[in-house]
């Protein structure tokens, strides 16, 4: 038997090196912090991305620029090395500024709302249609209104946002079905467009657009399919509601073209002591053509490079190989995460952790963490030292679309979230620009997924 | 000695008893959040104080208008009384537009800088004033260049802050003094103006402005004193750099008027129980001139109104008195504050707590609970209750300065603290306009106020 007094001496031993450990971390953290805060280029990066590049949509020239702009980025950073990891991307284009109007029956006077074609949706004839429209509140309406009420109509998917929801994210999950599988329902029963009300937290005129998908398993038939805005959708139903069989006119030239190639951009920092381990952090450089994807996610992107920049200017070496990803195509097919996750398993890469910012460049809140081994209650355990960087809760579950793909093969997932109260104001709106971008924000909330970053990779699991 | 058995089966009622009052709190919270996300008017009237009433600075007419609205509005929140609370209040106008410019030596272009009196200043002459200027860093550095160095110039006090800080408060805490102390402190050395580099978190050309005040112990001297946009600080600074003697031309009409009658607007619903204690919501009705005080402090006083219809429209009888308070003169003199807290000592009342928002109308962050007694630890019970709506901390000290008064005869203080990151942006600025509201994050941060409210109600201490 161990005589108590040497317990008592080797766990205050054991207790006071912890305790050292944790300040070494919380010094460590604070220096970073210091750095994002007072020397970071994350904000330049983001001015210059959101507004001297045009808008870049997977396919787009825009988008080659935004490729060619990171690969630069990262090696300013302090990358070692800088992949393009080719992917062959959809290359839609919206064509002309889409029309819809309605006219009064009574005052014959014309009346414009604020549409536009959801991503992957094909065109209008070029002369427009033009049908009565029907409000539809669900798929269960939908199905008992069946094809002798829809046939021949434009439907009106009018779900609105559940405000009671405390997470955005809630309020758009619940709702983006009808705008990404509306269209495919509508024409089964014979409808001849479908129009979704924005998937907006609040009632302006800006329309949200986002990708749609035709299920042809559901029907052969493709139909035009757009957004309307908020108020654009509560004006049309106050024409509805006066003359229910109101006709309205909608014109849409957006079209699909030939595939492309188009890169991730990946930029690395080798690790010192363990190369062969990564840890990954990413965002998604494309984005919907009609804003700057400032939150979406410009953010996300110059976020991920910052951590480089991190290590590289405060002159530490990380043991593991930090790795910066600058996906492709997370809005409209994908092609980008897909890509990474053959390449990863292709090259039997061994991924320690994959991390993305994908909700927006606002305040820190909380991180995600999806993964069935012990890394949930590791990161947890660190959750006293990024308390004072704002970050309220570690949560399971929920990461972000790209590194999604890694989870088939065991890579423990961390999706960051932002406060996330305004970021459906702006997503996918031509609203979604760099002015709506706080500095500190930003840089507060790549300090928590650098700090983040850099202590799984002083301490593994 | 109690048998082991009855003691268990106490403990497990007891255990019950506290989880089943928990449940019924959560489930309580969750119907006034839903109230708030769904039903109030907080920022309906905050659209109408922010934009429909002019300029609301104490002794103005806005501010007399203000003062009539925020009686009709709690009213119609559901108080049973509204009462007015008389305070002699400072009436400083702004008058023209202040004129700022150097003239470059050699080009012999005028350079324009945008600047605004701070509140309390003296105008200058007519015909303004023209001067070199002296940069100064700090008080220790004004005192080494004394009056040899200073007699007869302006003082630029060019004191950034620190970003280092997360508490954009903090920021704010060490420069303020500047603002507020350095003309007198700049004219005892023969200074003839000061300029002050905006109390600001970001790089725009906004100037903010904000109370000073004329220390008449160090000298009887006054001299005008006015703030200086960031970017207009860093032009000033090139100028400088390159002819260290340059003028510049400083003109500004501002006055101070005799003092006017205005007015603190309070709400209340009697208690049913208790009617003699009273819980009450605060924030303040003035606001500077140049903006439309929507985050300074039209937020707080639509959150406070809004804690009355909470109560009335949900159709819940408080125990005690629930008050909201709309403060006048928290910006240029705390008149108000003084007003409520001799009300309070003359009629004896006795206040449960005291709770003031004056931070912004933005997302929920914490709260600082400022006492002496048992308060702060039952607060803090209660934080797995508002962890869902965004309560990141509880934490000691800290209030309002409306309510900073009556911690003199013991009060419980509450001080609201919202995501503080943007507040310095838009601080006593024109840009302080209601487009910078978010609807969501006014009512969830309304939610919290009026939660915290209802629990100290039901629970009291």
């Amino acid at each position: 038997m161990i005589p108590n007094k040497i317990w008592r001496t080797t766990l205050l031993i054991i207790w006071s090196l912890q305790l050292l450990s944790q300040n070494a971390d919380s010094i460590a953290l604070r220096k970073h912090f210091n750095y994002f805060l007072t020397k970071s280029n994350c904000y330049k990066n983001l001015e210059f991305l959101s507004t001297k590049i045009e808008s870049r949509l997977s396919g787009s020239p825009g988008a080659a620029k935004a490729v060619a702009w990171a690969k630069k980025a990262m090696y300013e950073a302090g990358a070692d090395t800088v992949y393009l990891q080719p992917c062959m991307v959809p290359h839609w284009i919206r064509g002309e500024k889409e029309i819809c109007y309605s006219v009064n029956s009574k005052t014959k006077q014309k009346i414009n709302y604020a549409i536009c074609a959801l991503g992957n949706s094909i065109a209008t004839p070029n002369n427009g249609i033009s049908a009565p429209v029907i409000i539809v509140n669900s798929y269960s309406q939908l199905d008992s209104l069946g094809e002798k009420n829809i046939k021949g109509k434009i439907v009106f998917y009018n779900v609105y946002f559940d405000h009671t929801h405390l997470s955005t994210g809630t309020c758009y999950g619940e709702t983006v079905t009808y705008r990404y599988s509306g269209p495919s329902k509508a024409a089964k029963y014979g409808a001849v467009a479908t129009i979704v009300r924005s998937m907006s937290s609040i009632n302006n005129n800006f329309p949200h657009t986002g990708v749609m998908g035709y299920d042809t398993t559901l029907t052969k038939t493709k139909i035009p399919a757009c957004a309307i805005s908020f108020s654009g959708a509560d004006e049309l139903l106050v024409q509805l509601n006066a003359n229910p069989n109101q006709a309205i006119h909608l014109k849409m030239s957006c079209q699909m073209l030939d595939k492309e190639l188009s890169y991730n951009v990946v930029g690395e920092i080798k690790g010192s002591e363990k190369p062969q381990e990564i840890i990954m952090a990413g965002g998604h450089l494309d984005a919907w053509d009609n804003g700057q994807g400032a939150h979406d996610d410009g953010a996300g992107v110059v976020q991920a490079i910052e951590v480089l920049a991190m290590y590289k200017k405060q002159n530490i070496k990380p043991k593991r190989t930090i790795r910066a990803v600058a996906f492709m195509n997370e809005e409209n097919g994908g092609a980008g995460g897909k890509a990474y996750f053959e390449d990863t398993k292709k090259n039997n890469l061994k991924h320690i952790a994959a991390l993305e910012s994908d909700a927006g460049g606002f305040s820190p809140r909380g991180i995600a963490v999806d993964t069935t081994n012990g890394a949930y209650k590791k990161v947890l355990s660190w959750k006293s030292l990024l308390d004072p960087y704002f970050l309220q809760f570690i949560k399971k579950d929920g990461h972000g679309a790209d590194i999604g793909y890694l989870k088939e093969i065991g890579v423990p997932l961390i999706g960051f979230e932002p406060d996330g109260q305004k970021y459906f104001d702006y997503h996918h709106t031509a609203d979604d620009t760099f002015d709506k971008i706080n500095k500190r924000e930003l840089e507060l909330s790549a300090g928590v997924i650098g700090s983040i970053i850099y202590l799984i990779d002083i301490k593994g699991w």
